[in-house]
């Protein structure tokens, strides 16, 4: 284990959470509100009795859901994994949960190593506002036009340039506008839309923002020749609204060895609720 | 409309009601506390410049949600519904949402009236922890079989003291603990189960005991045949725990005419996540 560490009696463990933005203020550590970071450092506090930084894949707003974020963390001495996922979990609130934890190279960076991620925006449709589950389906006030939304995310699928759909299409500036999204679907179940995007990197509200279009499409507002446009114009005032939060939903953090996700971790299983 | 009304001028309407029980103490009015009641009143306070007592078809404790509780209401005037709709929606909190409004007879009474209520209670299933839309189901640690809680179901349709199933038997004392329940349906699919029941009327707390019951059957720990005995028992410590109160729902109240629910309301429409 030593040998694999950062330094001796070092071990880099990779953790998947679990978490519920509705009283979340996201994922970042901020003075004076409650964080998916900071409650997993307090957990890490009160287990080894020091700060253990916890760092992310990616950030997450107030709000988002998360079913399958990914952090690492360096221990600074060996535990029992099992025994480290039941301790974390005792010690967090209902709000957050690990779902696994599994030992990664030194060098294995959560961030820096992600290839991708793969997001879901949900919709609910029909006439009455929702009620029940406001905080996790955004209400789509009128049935929606799939295979018109479907025409229209077939524009985005590729390398583009998304400067249209960031709120901030500065940030970051230091690796530009350029994105790759490998796949953009729109499963479709009665009164539930979903939109399922998966790519190499996303701007800030980018997936909102592709949502809002797409909403759009789907309301007859707009057309899939339209999306094309926004898409060309580079420009945040070419597209519509970045949707709210609650719809949300961060599914998974893609790593460059795509056997690494399916191989066995220290998992207490799969979840009910994906 | 005055002929019908309960004195010159007032007109008797009936309110569909859905509500997120998560962040209400509950149906009824009470000092200090946000309840359903409180705010539809305070709402009808808003458009008439007037206290109105709204009258529910039942209560429903702090938590459990709502997809069709009724109430009734007497207007001091008439009022055009579809603008009553709207106005009142316009003045409820996002938790609270009036679904429909039609006028009804002087002497309908939304409590008396009813004959039945069906409530839904919601299992998610698997070895880790509900995180994600936890306050709306009830987690169950390992999958359920769902044949033996069918069998279980079926010792409990029918009339029957149900004086194991209550938490406060005496309560009501003046009707007893005799209730009939009509069907007892257990839905499943994938990782969600659900105990679906409709009956002439419900115990305190009967619906959440009785979904304890059927999880300990689903779980393994008690037979569809120790059903049968904790009912001829007559005694609440026959049964188990009550259920959290985030995984009820009151699908909707049942009234002598069955043609009264499906009859044109001056409606929204059917709700998207029913």
């Amino acid at each position: 284990v030593a040998g694999r560490a950062g330094y001796i009696g070092t071990v880099r463990v990779l953790l998947t959470v679990a978490y519920d933005g509705s009283h979340l203020a996201g994922w970042q550590r901020q003075a004076g509100v409650a964080t998916v970071q900071e409650h997993l450092e307090t957990a890490f506090a009160q287990l080894f009795g020091q700060h253990l930084h916890v760092e992310g894949a990616g950030r997450t707003d107030a709000g988002v859901h998360a079913l399958r974020q990914r952090a690492h963390v360096d221990l600074p001495r060996p535990w029992q994994l099992p025994v480290l996922l039941k301790a974390l979990n005792a010690n967090l609130p209902a709000a957050v949960a690990v779902r696994s934890v599994r030992e990664v190279a030194a060098d294995f960076h959560a961030r820096f190593d992600a290839v991708g991620k793969r997001y879901a925006y949900r919709f609910l449709c029909g006439p009455q506002r929702v009620v029940v589950m406001r905080q996790y389906f955004h209400w789509a006030r009128c049935d929606l036009d799939v295979a018109a939304m479907r025409a229209a995310a077939a524009h985005l699928v590729g390398e583009h340039d998304f400067a249209s759909f960031a709120t901030n299409p500065g940030y970051p500036r230091k690796r530009g506008t350029v994105r790759r999204i490998d796949h953009l679907h729109v499963p479709a179940k009665r009164h539930r839309v979903d939109v399922v995007v998966q790519g190499n990197g996303f701007l800030y509200n980018m997936v909102r923002t592709i949502a809002g279009v797409l909403l759009e499409v789907g309301a007859g507002r707009r057309t899939p020749a339209d999306v094309a446009a926004i898409l060309a114009a580079r420009d945040r005032r070419a597209a519509g609204a970045t949707l709210a939060p609650g719809g949300l939903y961060l599914l998974r953090v893609l790593y460059r060895d795509d056997a690494f996700c399916r191989e066995a971790e220290t998992s207490e299983g799969a979840r009910a609720d994906e």
